[in-house]
């Protein structure tokens, strides 16, 4: 197979996605480690349609950077167009435009005959060619349209290939359209066109996106449009961290970019757009090679590829051991292997190890993704552990004009220590309470930062009495971690891995 | 294509999610959403390898349920088997046996030579075959090893055929196969086994799990197995919900489930697992038919298919029209034509309600799953509205002694009312001190159930000064409805949602 030219519109399409609203500095954010992975072309949105991304054009220069438009107005002409002015302002190298390639679309949408849109189409490119824009031409609809006048869909490609468009595009914009169906169309699309680079834009709404995507590049595209993460309007956009990598390590495509990087770029984009990455996405996801079950984890520490498709370092994943009911004692010992190296599975404290992590997996409490709390807890039970401090008891008190005030009192040896701070809400003011406590013995964690607060509400239908699980990252210069607190009360459950987090470091 | 057989493995390979766990209760009540949505066999687990899948089938008899195991150990025969023997202590006219089907998976796990495996398949397969059982054999890794040595991994599928097993099922086991060689080997494999059904078992590691079984069906498999949601070790199982809307609405696949059910199915299966069900999920989710962008909002008014590859409602779901700074004048008209039928774009009010969306997003607010806070900040734009009442005060004091005490004041008229109660964690003793304090004045409150809590920090890396977004919902006896609260202190979010959830159903 050919190289491949990647399309990321993130920035665009992605943030038609529910819950997602970028800010300027996320934006430029986004196109730094999208430009610094190796994407070729990063949409960075619509100028005409709001002054954010208008800004954003101002203030960001790179030639791999392209607006998004539409063909110009029914009543106008290119030249004159508000939109069309605002995409030449915009100042990139490539401009992407979208039009009709649908009768239906023309007629029922933009009013307008089909031959209309044909001059539409026309007259947008060849004025954005004259301002010497590279032009790609987005078909929206185009599979739909094919299968409806297959005719008339070739011919609006025609008209923006004649109009000097570079290349083609051709989206399944409702994402209905099957893998098969994909390849055949984009096959026929690239044995006329074969002059011109042809892409996919696929969405997701029948699940098949990543499939079309990889399809179109099997019958012939040169040019993958998506967003990194796949997220995008309704079922999101075709992801291009699960295509880059299908292709690249399966595909035999040719890229520029830093496969090494995959995990890392997804991971920072996701917490820009502040969404959880989900766990369970290809190759860049927290779970892609995580093993639960007993009998897997055994198999993988036996020979790593009876469950992982690849070597998972090759996009900068790692394999994951996971801490379930589910786990044998295998994976608590290869947790613990750095702190007990000679540990076996005949050890009796492994047993009891594993019961525990039963005991508090039933009332709420997850390990899998804090490890600093199941160190602690293992420690715990495996040798003589002396707690850097104990609580005395704490107190809260919190009322409708903003007064949050929180006192901790901590006994550290036969020394009792008390913090009191105010904060803003009662968790802040907890957590300024303990660690003004704790100074006192430990002036160190004054380099501890508290770095993610995640609260997750473990049967949601108990409503306000359920049970609260709250996961707290911390970090010194050196290293981060992760602890974890469950309660029906939230203040309690946040103390507990506060504490966890303090006594973690303190025992390092 | 011809009829399709589903098997759902959510109670069995879906159990093996991070973050999944099922009582015995909880994978009767799956069971039953399945069976009723017409399912033809639902996996209920191994039960041999736990105490818990035992006692499901122990207490759950139909025709629809199978039990799933593994070839017999090598170092007895099938009828000495412990683990044999509780697969047919289960009592299921059907088993699912797993089996090896490469030399290096059976020498290097197994421990054992390519020509024993064969005899482990057969022997235990025509064991279960005596004892009346209809026998589906899972080939693991199927497409690995046929890649490496096809005639081997068709000899194992011929040693379960030979035996009596009527379902040959071919595994994509890590899920890294690509759909143009699945649709190759599943139509090899169909030609030479032409007497026999045959089967996908695919995994979602390239993002390919739904494309490899409608791939698979079209090159002539009839039994695709799955889980309902897509739940899975790693990256998931394919999705089942998914590939059966595919194949029937797409594919022209028969099948005898209940398509209109879909999405409450769904929805019902994340809830049991404690999962919110991924909103963009195709078909079934709650973003899958969901307008955000101005335009689109407006090309969907005018003509549904503009966004949406099928009607929704074939699948059980809606048309959302999405609230956001994306969203134009339409969308907020179209939300508000209940209760003023009569509004238009010309009407300046549907500006204002549009800024202060935008404004009330910026501060962390999310009005697309909370429509009562939205139609309660809009009625108070778009008329006067008499608030049931106002809040004077609250306080609130908690300890690590666990004594969690809330106190409200509200004011209706000239009279105000207090009301003081503990309760389970400060938020639980907050809600009963304001329905305390209402039910003086509006003893309907007391029909009014809080069904569902949830939390979520904004900006998780601000830590536990972070803004928290908590959403409500509500029921009485006829309806039910969602609110919105943001605060950096999650007493006061919750505040905000509970009393909005009270001053929207009072002034219903």
């Amino acid at each position: 197979m050919a190289y491949i030219e990647f399309l990321d519109t993130t920035l665009r399409d992605g943030a038609q996605a529910v819950g997602i609203s970028f800010s300027v500095k996320d934006m430029q954010s986004v196109f730094k480690i999208l430009d610094e992975f190796g994407i070729d072309i990063i949409e960075g949105g619509d100028p005409a349609s709001n002054p954010k991304d208008e800004e954003f054009f101002k203030e960001t220069r790179s030639s791999r950077l392209a607006a998004f438009g539409a063909t110009h107005r029914k009543d106008t002409t290119a030249d004159k167009d508000e939109n069309i002015k605002k995409l030449i302002q915009a100042g990139t190298d490539t401009v992407v435009i979208f039009g009709k390639s649908s009768e239906k679309q023309a007629t029922e949408i933009l009013g307008i005959s089909k031959e209309e849109n044909l001059k539409l189409i026309s007259s947008t490119v060849s004025y954005l060619v004259s301002k010497k824009k590279r032009v790609i031409f987005d078909a929206e609809h185009f599979f739909d349209s094919f299968l409806t006048d297959e005719k008339y869909a070739l011919t609006c490609l025609n008209a923006a290939a004649d109009a000097g468009a570079d290349t083609l595009v051709l989206c399944d914009t409702n994402g209905g359209t099957m893998p098969d169906t994909v390849f055949r169309i984009v096959k026929t699309v690239t044995e006329k066109f074969s002059s011109l680079r042809i892409g996919i834009h696929a969405h997701n709404d029948c699940g098949m996106a990543v499939a079309n995507s990889v399809m179109a590049a099997q019958a012939g595209a040169t040019h993958v449009q998506g967003t990194f993460l796949g997220f995008g309007e309704r079922c999101g956009n075709a992801n291009l961290s699960t295509i880059i990598a299908n292709l690249s390590l399966k595909g035999h495509a040719g890229c520029r970019c830093h496969l090494e990087q995959l995990t890392s770029a997804a991971k920072s984009i996701a917490e820009i757009a502040n969404l959880v990455l989900p766990s369970h996405m290809p190759y860049v996801g927290n779970a892609a090679f995580s093993h639960k079950a007993g009998m897997h984890v055994d198999a993988v520490i036996k020979e790593s590829d009876s469950f992982e498709h690849i070597d998972p370092r090759k996009v900068g994943n790692d394999t994951h051991l996971i801490l379930s009911e589910f786990s044998g004692k295998s994976a608590i010992i290869a947790k613990l292997s750095l702190l007990f190296p000679d540990l076996d599975k005949s050890n009796p404290k492994v047993q009891e190890i594993l019961n525990r992590v039963k005991e508090l997996e039933n009332e709420g409490y997850q390990f899998e993704g804090a490890e600093a709390s199941f160190i602690l807890m293992a420690e715990k039970i495996m040798r003589d552990f002396n707690s850097p401090f104990a609580l005395e008891n704490y107190s809260i008190s919190t009322s409708s004009s903003g007064e949050d005030m929180a006192s901790v009192s901590i006994r550290v040896g036969n020394s009792v220590s008390t913090g009191t701070c105010t904060g803003n809400g009662p968790v802040n003011a907890l957590d300024k309470a303990l660690r003004k406590a704790l100074a006192v013995y430990y002036p160190s964690l004054n380099d501890v930062q508290l770095i993610d607060y995640k609260v997750r509400v473990v049967d949601s239908t108990k409503a306000t009495g359920a049970d609260v699980r709250v996961l707290i990252t911390s970090k010194d210069k050196s290293s981060a971690w992760t602890t974890i607190g469950v309660s029906t009360d939230i203040i309690r459950a946040s103390f507990n891995a506060l504490a966890d987090s303090f006594e973690y470091i303190l025992t390092r």
